[in-house]
Protein backbone atom coordinates (compact mmCIF):
# COMPACT_ATOMS: atom_id res chain seq x y z
CA UNK A 1 0.00 0.00 0.00
CA UNK A 2 2.63 2.60 -0.81
CA UNK A 3 0.28 4.15 -2.87
CA UNK A 4 -2.76 4.30 -1.37
CA UNK A 5 -5.09 2.08 -2.43
CA UNK A 6 -8.67 0.92 -1.87
CA UNK A 7 -8.70 -2.68 -0.67
CA UNK A 8 -11.86 -5.46 0.37
CA UNK A 9 -9.66 -5.75 3.41
CA UNK A 10 -11.01 -9.52 4.23
CA UNK A 11 -9.74 -10.81 0.88
CA UNK A 12 -6.00 -10.50 2.34
CA UNK A 13 -6.29 -12.66 5.06
CA UNK A 14 -3.53 -15.38 4.73
CA UNK A 15 -4.13 -19.07 6.76
CA UNK A 16 -1.33 -21.12 8.07
CA UNK A 17 -2.47 -24.73 8.87
CA UNK A 18 0.48 -24.27 12.08
CA UNK A 19 -0.33 -20.84 13.62
CA UNK A 20 -2.29 -17.39 13.45
CA UNK A 21 -1.37 -16.00 10.05
CA UNK A 22 -0.50 -12.32 10.13
CA UNK A 23 -0.93 -9.78 7.18
CA UNK A 24 0.13 -6.09 6.88
CA UNK A 25 -1.44 -3.87 5.23
CA UNK A 26 -0.28 -0.58 6.18
CA UNK A 27 2.34 0.84 8.32
CA UNK A 28 3.76 3.49 9.48
CA UNK A 29 6.10 5.34 12.55
CA UNK A 30 2.73 6.01 14.60
CA UNK A 31 0.25 3.54 12.61
CA UNK A 32 -0.07 -0.13 12.02
CA UNK A 33 -2.96 -2.32 10.54
CA UNK A 34 -2.87 -5.89 9.65
CA UNK A 35 -5.14 -8.85 9.58
CA UNK A 36 -5.03 -11.51 11.72
CA UNK A 37 -6.45 -14.94 10.20
CA UNK A 38 -7.80 -17.78 12.48
CA UNK A 39 -8.29 -21.67 11.42
CA UNK A 40 -10.84 -23.26 13.66
CA UNK A 41 -8.76 -23.87 17.16
CA UNK A 42 -6.40 -21.52 16.55
CA UNK A 43 -5.58 -18.45 18.96
CA UNK A 44 -3.02 -15.02 19.59
CA UNK A 45 -2.30 -15.63 23.34
CA UNK A 46 -3.16 -13.13 26.07
CA UNK A 47 -0.46 -10.44 25.51
CA UNK A 48 0.07 -6.42 26.39
CA UNK A 49 1.79 -3.48 24.53
CA UNK A 50 3.27 -0.75 26.40
CA UNK A 51 2.57 2.71 25.22
CA UNK A 52 0.15 1.17 22.38
CA UNK A 53 -3.81 1.09 22.03
CA UNK A 54 -5.00 -1.78 19.52
CA UNK A 55 -8.32 -1.60 17.95
CA UNK A 56 -9.96 -5.15 17.06
CA UNK A 57 -12.52 -5.05 14.27
CA UNK A 58 -14.12 -8.62 13.62
CA UNK A 59 -14.41 -9.21 9.36
CA UNK A 60 -15.49 -12.64 9.54
CA UNK A 61 -16.89 -15.24 11.57
CA UNK A 62 -16.53 -15.71 15.23
CA UNK A 63 -14.89 -16.23 18.34
CA UNK A 64 -13.88 -15.00 21.60
CA UNK A 65 -12.04 -11.78 22.17
CA UNK A 66 -9.41 -12.41 25.30
CA UNK A 67 -9.48 -9.59 27.56
CA UNK A 68 -7.57 -9.20 30.95
CA UNK A 69 -9.12 -12.31 32.02
CA UNK A 70 -12.42 -11.78 30.43
CA UNK A 71 -13.58 -13.82 27.48
CA UNK A 72 -15.96 -11.91 25.43
CA UNK A 73 -18.34 -14.01 22.45
CA UNK A 74 -17.29 -11.91 18.96
CA UNK A 75 -18.76 -11.73 15.46
CA UNK A 76 -18.30 -10.00 12.02
CA UNK A 77 -18.93 -6.53 12.88
CA UNK A 78 -17.75 -6.45 16.69
CA UNK A 79 -15.09 -4.01 17.67
CA UNK A 80 -13.16 -3.65 20.48
CA UNK A 81 -10.46 -1.61 21.81
CA UNK A 82 -7.72 -2.62 24.10
CA UNK A 83 -6.07 0.16 25.69
CA UNK A 84 -2.40 0.60 26.33
CA UNK A 85 -1.39 -2.07 28.63
CA UNK A 86 -3.99 -4.33 29.32
CA UNK A 87 -3.59 -7.30 28.49
CA UNK A 88 -5.67 -9.15 25.29
CA UNK A 89 -6.22 -12.23 22.84
CA UNK A 90 -8.27 -14.00 20.47
CA UNK A 91 -9.39 -16.94 20.00
CA UNK A 92 -11.36 -19.22 17.59
CA UNK A 93 -13.72 -21.17 19.02
CA UNK A 94 -15.86 -21.60 16.32
CA UNK A 95 -16.19 -24.33 13.17
CA UNK A 96 -15.55 -21.77 10.52
CA UNK A 97 -12.69 -19.66 9.97
CA UNK A 98 -11.91 -15.90 11.49
CA UNK A 99 -10.48 -12.61 10.31
CA UNK A 100 -10.07 -9.82 12.18
CA UNK A 101 -8.33 -6.40 11.45
CA UNK A 102 -6.02 -5.41 14.11
CA UNK A 103 -5.30 -1.56 13.73
CA UNK A 104 -2.36 -0.43 16.81
CA UNK A 105 -1.65 3.25 17.33
CA UNK A 106 1.37 3.88 18.86
CA UNK A 107 2.91 7.17 20.28
CA UNK A 108 6.64 6.16 19.56
CA UNK A 109 6.77 3.42 17.03
CA UNK A 110 4.44 1.19 15.93
CA UNK A 111 6.02 -2.30 15.14
CA UNK B 1 -16.19 2.57 26.07
CA UNK B 2 -14.20 3.51 29.19
CA UNK B 3 -14.21 -0.07 30.65
CA UNK B 4 -13.11 -1.91 27.37
CA UNK B 5 -16.56 -3.17 25.74
CA UNK B 6 -17.31 -5.18 22.71
CA UNK B 7 -19.94 -3.30 20.39
CA UNK B 8 -21.14 -3.66 17.06
CA UNK B 9 -20.01 -0.67 15.39
CA UNK B 10 -22.57 0.31 12.94
CA UNK B 11 -25.17 0.01 14.99
CA UNK B 12 -23.77 3.19 16.76
CA UNK B 13 -23.82 5.65 13.76
CA UNK B 14 -26.04 8.72 14.52
CA UNK B 15 -26.95 10.34 11.35
CA UNK B 16 -27.77 13.91 10.99
CA UNK B 17 -30.28 16.14 8.49
CA UNK B 18 -27.92 18.76 7.64
CA UNK B 19 -24.67 16.88 7.54
CA UNK B 20 -22.43 14.00 8.11
CA UNK B 21 -23.15 12.09 11.92
CA UNK B 22 -20.14 12.24 13.52
CA UNK B 23 -19.71 9.14 16.81
CA UNK B 24 -16.64 8.78 19.10
CA UNK B 25 -16.13 5.43 20.13
CA UNK B 26 -12.80 5.61 21.52
CA UNK B 27 -10.13 8.22 22.32
CA UNK B 28 -6.86 8.62 24.04
CA UNK B 29 -3.47 10.47 23.69
CA UNK B 30 -2.20 8.51 20.25
CA UNK B 31 -5.97 7.51 19.03
CA UNK B 32 -9.68 8.42 18.00
CA UNK B 33 -11.97 5.46 16.89
CA UNK B 34 -15.11 7.05 15.36
CA UNK B 35 -17.73 6.34 12.91
CA UNK B 36 -18.62 8.49 9.88
CA UNK B 37 -22.15 8.63 8.63
CA UNK B 38 -23.43 9.59 5.48
CA UNK B 39 -27.11 10.48 4.38
CA UNK B 40 -27.25 10.04 0.60
CA UNK B 41 -25.86 13.28 -0.87
CA UNK B 42 -23.99 14.22 2.01
CA UNK B 43 -20.30 14.59 2.04
CA UNK B 44 -16.97 14.93 4.26
CA UNK B 45 -14.97 17.57 2.08
CA UNK B 46 -11.27 17.14 1.03
CA UNK B 47 -9.20 17.80 4.02
CA UNK B 48 -5.72 16.85 5.54
CA UNK B 49 -4.41 16.19 9.02
CA UNK B 50 -0.66 17.15 10.01
CA UNK B 51 1.32 13.93 11.97
CA UNK B 52 -1.77 11.64 11.58
CA UNK B 53 -2.48 8.88 9.96
CA UNK B 54 -6.39 7.83 8.99
CA UNK B 55 -7.63 4.22 7.93
CA UNK B 56 -11.06 4.04 6.47
CA UNK B 57 -13.20 1.48 6.52
CA UNK B 58 -16.81 1.20 5.13
CA UNK B 59 -19.29 -0.36 7.16
CA UNK B 60 -22.19 -0.17 5.50
CA UNK B 61 -23.57 1.17 2.14
CA UNK B 62 -20.96 2.69 -1.04
CA UNK B 63 -20.13 5.88 -1.95
CA UNK B 64 -16.67 7.74 -3.10
CA UNK B 65 -13.45 8.22 -1.35
CA UNK B 66 -11.97 11.32 -2.30
CA UNK B 67 -8.34 11.33 -1.89
CA UNK B 68 -5.21 14.07 -3.44
CA UNK B 69 -7.74 14.66 -6.25
CA UNK B 70 -8.98 11.22 -7.13
CA UNK B 71 -12.50 9.29 -6.61
CA UNK B 72 -12.15 5.76 -5.76
CA UNK B 73 -15.46 3.90 -5.74
CA UNK B 74 -16.14 1.96 -2.13
CA UNK B 75 -17.93 -0.25 -0.44
CA UNK B 76 -18.84 -2.17 2.28
CA UNK B 77 -15.79 -4.13 3.72
CA UNK B 78 -13.23 -1.61 1.67
CA UNK B 79 -10.40 -0.11 3.61
CA UNK B 80 -8.43 2.95 2.63
CA UNK B 81 -5.35 4.51 4.53
CA UNK B 82 -5.29 8.24 3.94
CA UNK B 83 -1.26 8.62 5.02
CA UNK B 84 0.09 11.60 6.96
CA UNK B 85 -1.30 14.87 4.96
CA UNK B 86 -2.43 13.31 2.29
CA UNK B 87 -5.84 15.08 1.58
CA UNK B 88 -8.93 13.14 1.90
CA UNK B 89 -12.86 12.97 2.33
CA UNK B 90 -15.97 10.92 1.63
CA UNK B 91 -18.83 11.37 -0.83
CA UNK B 92 -22.22 9.56 -0.31
CA UNK B 93 -23.77 9.14 -4.02
CA UNK B 94 -25.71 6.60 -3.16
CA UNK B 95 -29.20 6.31 -2.57
CA UNK B 96 -28.88 4.59 0.88
CA UNK B 97 -27.02 5.52 4.55
CA UNK B 98 -23.33 4.99 3.98
CA UNK B 99 -21.25 4.67 7.19
CA UNK B 100 -17.54 4.60 7.83
CA UNK B 101 -15.43 3.42 10.63
CA UNK B 102 -12.54 6.12 11.29
CA UNK B 103 -9.16 5.62 12.81
CA UNK B 104 -7.06 8.17 13.04
CA UNK B 105 -3.83 7.78 15.08
CA UNK B 106 -0.98 10.53 16.19
CA UNK B 107 2.51 10.54 17.31
CA UNK B 108 1.46 13.36 19.80
CA UNK B 109 -2.66 14.03 19.45
CA UNK B 110 -5.58 12.60 18.55
CA UNK B 111 -7.85 14.99 19.05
Amino acid sequence: MDHPTVIHAVDHAVFMPEKMGKTTLFSSARLLVGLNAFEPGQAHALHAHAGMDKVYHVLAGEGLFLLAGRELPMRAGDLLVAPDGVPHGIRNTSRARLVVLAVLASGTHAG
